[in-house]
């Protein structure tokens, strides 16, 4: 069997997927809710989160087709441009029906437990889940096949393939630039309407959480999908593709320097397309596989589904890779990445749990600040590990693709890094089924808060809600590890493409200054974010104060909230606060390249990347790991509810949620843009001369 | 003039600084204090500091001997553990002049507040830092114009030269090793004695701060000096000497090819050491300048020295750099440092003051979570502006010795970096007696209070404290960005030195390694840093409570606490903690060097030095901000001492210690200690095969 007869097959995965995908919303459409004030609660929380989107995505539209309009001019094969509204299109295309779905299963969620019990109601959530990580896996593998299939129409030439190779990119800085802005946004507009439903409502007006009279419960339970499901469907769909595009601009270089033939590198530059059409595969049945296990505890099921997608992926892997490519390397190296993948993702889940937690739930003891301290020590502690797990990979794979014997036809180590990348992502679609559970839990729990269930139907809830917060923990690492890994592929793509032949040589001074300036932007972008939740959670602040203030009865339950008002902030300042860093993202590896040369820019993608993963696990297990002491508390130790270990584990769990949830996983795409607006940049960076050069010459 | 004939004049240079040194310390010791309270305080915190010096010594002498053992051993040429010892014992030795003069200092200064009036004072504390900061210039001259005369006594060829060049990096190696531990030790030291004192005195038992009544007060104090006089005087001096061995090991580099003589690069290396010559010349008539000035306002007087200081040294450089190294370029290349060290400084001032610290207290109005959350973001904003100088001044002083035609004799831009950093730091006799200036108002505004001085008193010593932490705020921004400077310079000199010859290639996967382990690394040791105060400052706190469950009748001022227990808690706590992460700067770049390879330990400097650079200024700024904030408020601004802003700006301020004061500036040391080890383990790496090469074979 070759490379080339698998091809057809890459498109029908994507389009059984899709019909899953389908399959599963209409599953969950009709599944009837009997409850009125459940739908209508849900239909408020559906309304804002479509509203949003609709806003959001008319915001995004415009900066696509500038975007697009810039790429016409400055790459010569138009197509990349077209390519770069689709991947632009798909992603979002696949946040609207995610969203679509979880908006709808929150409720069924909720009315399965009170009807069924908890089994139906597991299912109900991953499923609602599985719509958006069947599509997202479908939508990628479609997309890539789709456009391969189109430039290799005429036949399979050297042309042709380095057409493919270097258009799709456009694909992928498509994705990543939504995915961009679907992070910020979603990240800001969650946590201001979090921040202030908390601070007015829990703190000030001593209302539980979720509840009704609080005019800020709804843009909450909003925020929930529109960071949770769109912002992490589109970090890990432009993960995805970014590791396969990377992937392949790697095997297709050689073509450029016309060391090794097209036929020679063809099985190269299929083998990560087949990787993650099987990786789709597998997740299809990992998630068709979860309707079995339904009736297991919630973390052994979903446990379970995760095993036997990988399990089958591996053996398929090991089947196929030795008659695709002439060795057995590259499944080593495709294994290496998913192994690295399930232990970052078991690592943040033992720093935001446990031991660590409890711990640092003691240190509230002594009051806000120590339990502040020991989070921030916490969170830079936890990134030794999976820092060392990502060098792991990363010699690992490069050695074991160094040592397969293809450096002849220019097939080296790094092909290795990249096919990494591509081996932790290719089942995206079950990770991402697991991922999009958890807000869907949560938002079932506010539910039966809201329309006011029995204790029994809040046990099913909180239960699965918990369960929920664990695979967010070990989402977040995942989203994290794969971006380092698909950022350090991207990079390698970049230096491929740029002309760049004397390697990136720290030494020179502009390299130096580039690392320099590229360590610099994590922390420039984190500060934008917390600053502009900062910003937004005031305002949320003060309308919900003027709502408790002004609409009369409302505190007594005899008036109702306006909760439109409230979901309307979030969305404006969302919208407002994610274009002064998105931007900064896009243009700064643009100016960088231009000014200091590309050598710069390489060194300004090392940089960013390296203080980039840091911060963001840095981040993400800081906000975890107080937000598990804060729910520790609750749970009734040292003190319970209302004791003053829980108010100062509350002031943690405040400062953690932008980390967490706004600056944290926005690092991850900041670090992939970068690298994608670069890797595209690349030809035309190749034939400029820098400006500094223009002026005072050659300068190493 | 050559510059041979200036050699003499450099030990004469030091031996003249080292009498005025004595000279202030004569004049302060000769002040007499007639208030028997005063002097028992002070006389506690003199003995306190004293004893810690004292049992930390005791420790590094151990370390610098095994150190030594080893350096005997991988080294040729074995005067370089020689020179090691002098290092060490010189900072040592700074360091003890400092604190003796500092823990006299104090209590002259509240005594002359009491008897002459703020001129006088202000001039007591200026003296005290003074005996530091001439100190600390002169030894440093002395030490290197010394070992430069003893190893060119038979002559100056080739061979003298580079063994010079070559054997300094022991001496350097030995300040950055005492830097190390005295900036964590004290770090740890002043930190849990302040966390400490507050958090059961302030908050529990309700005393104000520096009461007598507090077990912890005396601790406290000590440890103001332990680290920031100590720890900052290490810090300065290690950088100092650092940017001087690195600038003329790499001046020296063209020898190792022989594609310069001898005579030709004598010049160049001779250079750094004159211009430290000169700016500890020009120090010393700006610190006597400063009993002129006494009378003005004391940011006045402060500033006004320091002009005349830096304007003279610009004087006196661009006099003599044309005569001595055949073109104007070099002086370009030390205003370049010389500015960039003002600007950097500047910044750090306006990040912890004014505009930016009323905003940050003003987000107190909202809780403890947001006054952290706008902390934290200032934090990270902070950084910008910084890097882009330290980058530019990379950049600019690289340009200018590469255009300054001297490439064919080896000397190329990098010369130009390492003079940048030499500029900045050769007045550090200066910017250190400012900086010294700071923890004796601190001290002194602590006595009066303890020996219950009148209000008029306190508002004298009340003024200069504010003053002294302004210049806090500018000299750790000083520190951090000569520390960048510093780094790079070293990080040059070591690839010069490690027979690296096809550059340090970041697409090399293990380089990309060594900077993805080297920006960890800042993480790591920052984690360590702040659990070990959380740990110290946890041992105090129950040591407060003990004493006053137990000691009957000094809650009502009837009986004396038990200082010497608090102090004794914080020495031994602070020397325990600082081994594990001082180990650990020492051994990383060893174990990377043998593991991956010289340019895998490239890549290591170079992420160490961006991500450490970035999060020390974060955790600089981010803490100084926080501290001011408090101050704001207790200024009687939002509510003032006591008020609910009041107590949310305390826990920012306490969060913000051990960031401020202990891991935060132990960065610039771990980024430079590391730049050395290589640099002096360099040779010996050269010859070495990478472990991981010896198994798999070269992998690049």
């Amino acid at each position: 069997m070759t490379s080339s007869q698998f091809v057809p097959i890459l498109p029908i995965i994507g389009i059984v997927g899709l019909i899953f995908a389908l399959a599963y919303y209409i599953k969950i459409i009709r599944m009837k809710v009997e409850n009125e004030l459940i739908n209508k609660i849900s239909g408020y929380v559906h309304d804002g989160a479509m509203a949003f989107l609709k806003r959001e995505y008319s915001y995004l539209v415009v900066f696509l087709v500038i975007v697009a309009i810039v790429l016409v001019f400055i790459r010569e094969n138009k197509l990349t441009a077209v390519w770069f509204l689709a991947g632009g299109g798909v992603s979002m295309l696949a946040g609207f029906i995610g969203m679509k779905a979880a908006t709808k299963a929150n409720a069924r969620t909720t009315w399965m437990a009170v009807k069924h019990g908890q089994a139906e109601a597991l299912l109900a959530a991953f499923n609602g889940g599985s719509v958006m990580g069947l599509s997202v896996a479908s939508l990628g593998i479609l997309g890539l096949s789709v456009i391969y299939i189109i430039h290799t129409f005429k036949g399979i030439d050297a042309n042709t393939l380095y057409d493919f190779s270097s258009v799709i990119a456009g694909f992928s800085m498509g994705a990543s630039s939504i995915a961009l802005f679907a992070r910020v946004g979603g990240g800001i507009y969650t946590k201001s309407a979090d921040v202030g439903a908390d601070l007015v409502g829990k703190v000030e007006a001593g209302i539980p959480e979720d509840d009704p009279r609080n005019p800020a419960t709804i843009a909450d339970n909003v925020g929930d999908n529109v960071g949770d499901i769109a912002g992490m469907g589109a970090d890990l769909f432009e993960s995805y593709v970014g590791a396969t595009v990377a992937t392949i601009a790697i095997a297709a270089a050689p073509l450029i320097s016309k060391s090794a033939t097209a036929e020679e590198l063809l099985p190269f530059i299929l083998f990560p397309l087949i990787v993650i059409g099987l990786g789709t595969f597998c997740s299809i049945l990992g998630v068709l596989s979860f309707t079995l296990l339904k009736k297991m505890e919630p973390s052994k099921a979903l446990e379970g589904s995760t095993t036997i997608t990988n399990v089958l992926l591996v053996i398929l892997t090991a089947i196929l890779t030795k008659p695709l490519t002439g060795s057995w390397m590259p499944f080593w190296a495709v294994v290496a990445g998913i192994v690295t993948g399930m232990i970052i993702g078991k690592l943040s889940e033992y720093y935001t749990s446990g031991k660590v937690v409890i711990e640092l739930a003691k240190q509230g003891e002594t009051g806000a600040a120590t339990n502040i301290i020991a989070g921030l020590a916490v969170g830079m502690r936890s990134t030794i590990f999976p820092l060392l797990s990502i060098a792991a990979a990363t010699i690992v794979s490069y050695i074991i693709m160094q040592k397969a014997g293809f450096g002849s036809i220019g097939i080296t180590g790094i092909y290795g890094i990249g096919l990494a990348a591509v081996g932790m992502l290719s089942t995206v679609g079950m990770v991402m089924s697991v991922d999009g559970y958890g807000p869907i839990a949560d938002n079932a729990g506010g539910l039966s808060e809201m329309s006011g269930q029995g204790p029994e139907i809040r046990k099913i809830t909180d239960k699965l809600d918990a369960m929920g917060n664990s695979t967010a923990a070990i989402g977040k690492g995942f989203a994290i590890g794969s971006a380092a890994l698909t950022a350090l592929a991207l990079f390698h793509a970049y230096a491929a493409t740029a002309g760049i032949k004397n390697g990136i040589d720290i030494l020179n001074p502009t390299v130096t200054v580039g690392i320099l300036l590229g360590a610099l932007l994590p922390f420039a972008f984190s500060a934008m974010a917390m600053e502009a939740v900062g910003k937004a959670a005031g305002k949320m602040v003060e309308e919900v104060r003027r709502q408790f203030r002004e609409i009369k009865g409302l505190m007594e339950g005899e008036a109702e909230a306006d909760y439109s008002t409230c979901v309307d902030i979030a969305t404006k300042s969302a919208l407002a606060e994610m274009i002064l860093p998105g931007t900064m993202a896009v243009l700064a590896p643009v100016i960088v390249g231009v000014l200091l040369g590309p050598e710069a820019l390489g060194g300004l993608l090392a940089g960013a990347t390296s203080s980039g993963v840091l911060m963001a696990i840095f981040m993400a297990n800081a906000g975890g790991a107080w937000d598990n002491a804060k729910k520790h508390v609750e749970e009734g130790n040292l003190g319970g509810k209302g004791s003053a270990v829980h108010k100062a584990c509350v002031v943690g769990d405040t400062v953690g949620d932008p980390f967490k949830d706004t600056a944290g996983p926005s690092l991850n795409i900041l670090i992939k843009l970068m690298s994608v607006v670069s890797l595209v940049f690349a030809p035309t960076l190749a034939t400029l001369t820098p400006i500094l050069e223009r002026f005072i010459g050659k300068i190493h």
